[in-house]
């Protein structure tokens, strides 16, 4: 086939590391092939937001498609990636029940992270991620359930154990949600559930060291309990999580929360991505890379973002955001054009913007630069102008826009309905599938 | 408790029936209790454009608590109606694994319908139905996932099967639902879909009688046909499903129709809360009602909308749309109010509105007051028009109204992710059920 003589990138993940390789190398006569397990792109500075019923999911999601929507050498395959021949260059990849196998030139693995329970398969059951779409859904209905079972249970202690929800995690991810939940409850409960008015809710944040935000200066540190605090929300630092059920958890100091909602904000790990590369991984299963981002001892593979590892040149490892992702994301897709050109490759280094965290309405931490501290209401205004922005550039939808904004503002949570839905008839799905199955094809064009 | 001074009516069913039935009912000195399965109503008249990819769900989808916000004399139940109780006065609920009793003064039933097959039990496994939010929702998931099959399926005959969608049915929601899937099958194809942009896309409309619309005027009939097929819309009619599976369709004259997609829209019956009354039922399973809305045999028990059975001056039922339900749960509301006064009851009569049908984007068909036929443009704008400022009234916030109006207007059916998820871990939840069950609640304000 002739699309053979076209230099074949296939990246694996549509996360903002995956999406931003893929622009860059779009531009030039290469194939490239976007693999994901999900057909859109999920916005996850915004997913708490969706947990806690401020947010459509639809509107911090994009599919694929549509992002790469008249580029016609961008194709996309929906699919689970099960392994990587680094020998033969084929990934295969599991797409409708069947194995599918795709050759490449060069491979970018952008497959993120995933949560981390540190090995505690009891946490595992009974705690609540919030690093996908579906975990943001599986969260809102959960909380929205228990409204309803609260409005109708009599026994005061177990409508207090439904109104008292644990964040673990003392992140970004963690201060968000919690300030977030804070004020879902307030809102949410005394206008429309009547007898929950004057019902005690409890959002507790749990942090097992003795400080939130590690990365930030310890003032903004501060700044950020104090702001946490004053909306509400209880802080426990120093205390780690020694044990969970469903209806409670225990600290270390053997304190005892009855709880029925466990956040768990504490902890990544690379995607089980990383262990099909046949090479020994570094701390938390991440794919350890040269500056170049070429895979150590795998020529013609990338690793960049959460999956990737590298250190900086004070021997930090690159942090699991997303501003390392993009950047590293698009260096890759770089060296890669390079190397096809036949020049030599060029090495990270990461221009840091900062990092901000925000904490419910008006109430925010940034550090901008790593240089310029902000604090309360003029770091929530940065926040939600950098999301408006960003945002925008995905949706490229202004009335989208208006429409968030106008949420995020008035505060309506409006997407409170409890919607669950199996997938029609898992027989005749696979039924399907194993139909499908008699197909045999490869290689052809999305 | 001192709130059984005041007369409890109980209201089953939060659909357009059961929420003005309660919004007639709240203006009074009574206690009002609606019970849903679902903690949202449903506005169903735009449920296809869920399915087809143009709206949210949460869009359509309104918390019944927040249309009560304020009215503290309405609560509201989260459960399943498992029995009705005439001679004690209580329905019983599953709500959170458990029965609750709840006893009432009068009883409202506002179930309305469910998809019928007309005990073709092999129908039911293969179709997609369209009446409640779940259902759009899986089928939106299931086309967008035969979009991407279809994309790398290199057997012609097996793609244009997964580009076939067979609709059945040829009232409003067929016609609606077949407009609206054969333009989202072209626009996005055209845009997104390289591979699949030269294949045949067949909507095709099954229609087991010899005419669509049947309530409609002969010459509406025709003008709705012409502008299916003006649209690209196949119209078989007096040629009847005879069989189904997974694969394909066959009719009663033989024609197989490879296709993997049969949307069923040809039939709906009473709600299975009308086998709980104890009376004998009238056709499709509806309840037979007097003049007053009364169950005939049940003096306290009230049916209204799609579940009851009453007759026209002419002899013919009522059917089952939503004016007729509106109109009859505010009578039998008002009833219920005269009742308690110790006045006499009034009679149905049905003030017609008329009825109107949209067939994709500015085709439609409309019979105001049975009177005026209008047809093609007009028609649809007249469509639009009704349908924004009803939708409007539900949601009340204009943002939603623009976004809907602007989806709606540019087509840019953005709601294309394929989000699926189970419920967080079923040993917990039923260990949390388990734990509710030790509870006994009963008549708590909610």
């Amino acid at each position: 086939m002739e699309q053979h003589e076209r230099p074949k990138i296939v990246i694996v993940g549509a996360g903002f590391g995956g999406l931003d390789a893929a622009r860059t190398l779009a531009k030039h006569p290469l194939d490239v092939l976007i693999i994901d397990r999900h057909n859109f792109h999920t916005f996850t500075p915004l997913l708490y937001q969706v947990a806690t019923c401020a947010l459509d999911p639809s509107e911090i999601a994009y599919p694929v498609r549509t992002i790469f929507r008249g580029k016609d050498n961008v194709r996309f395959l929906l699919g689970e990636l099960e392994a990587i021949d680094y020998q033969t260059q084929q990934v295969a990849v599991k797409t409708n029940g069947r194995m599918h196998q795709e050759p490449y030139d060069y491979l970018i693995v952008a497959a993120g992270s995933i949560t981390s329970f540190f090995g505690m398969d009891k946490l595992e059951k009974v705690a609540f991620g919030l690093k996908s779409l579906s975990e943001g859904v599986v969260l809102r209905n959960h909380i929205l359930k228990l409204f309803e079972r609260a409005a109708w249970t009599d026994d005061p202690q177990q409508r207090d154990a439904m109104m008292t929800i644990v964040v673990v995690g003392g992140g970004p991810t963690g201060l968000e949600t919690a300030g977030a939940l804070y004020e879902l409850y307030n809102y949410v409960l005394d206008r429309e559930y009547p007898r929950l008015k004057h019902i005690n809710t409890h959002v507790i944040l749990v942090e097992a060291t003795d400080r939130i935000l590690a990365p930030y200066p310890e003032h903004l540190q501060k700044a950020a309990r104090r702001q946490l605090e004053s909306l509400g929300v209880e802080v426990i630092l120093g205390n780690p999580l020694a044990d969970a059920a469903s209806d409670h958890i225990r600290l270390k100091d053997g304190r005892i929360i009855p709880t029925y909602t466990l956040v768990w904000a504490a902890g990544v790990k690379a995607s089980p991505v990383a262990g099909m590369l046949d090479v020994p991984l570094s701390r938390a299963g991440r794919i350890p890379v040269k500056p170049t981002l070429a895979v150590i001892g795998r020529e013609r593979i990338y690793a960049v973002g959460d999956i990737a590892y590298l250190e900086d040149r004070a021997g930090q490892p690159y942090p699991m955001v997303i501003q390392v992702a993009k950047q590293q994301a698009k260096l890759a897709a770089k060296n890669i054009l390079r190397q096809l050109r036949g020049e030599s490759q060029e090495s990270f280094e990461y221009y840091d913007l900062g990092i901000m965290a925000t904490i419910g309405r008006s109430r925010a931490v940034a550090w901008i630069f790593n240089r310029v501290p902000l604090s309360g209401f003029i770091a929530w205004v940065a926040w939600l102008g950098l999301h408006l922005v960003w945002l925008l550039g995905f949706r490229n939808r202004l009335n989208v826009l208006v429409n968030w904004f106008w949420n995020y503002l008035t505060y309506d949570r409006s997407v409170r309905i409890i919607l669950e839905h199996r997938p029609h008839e898992p027989d005749l799905e696979e039924e399907l599938l194993a139909e499908a199955q008699a197909t045999t094809s490869s290689n052809l064009p999305g």
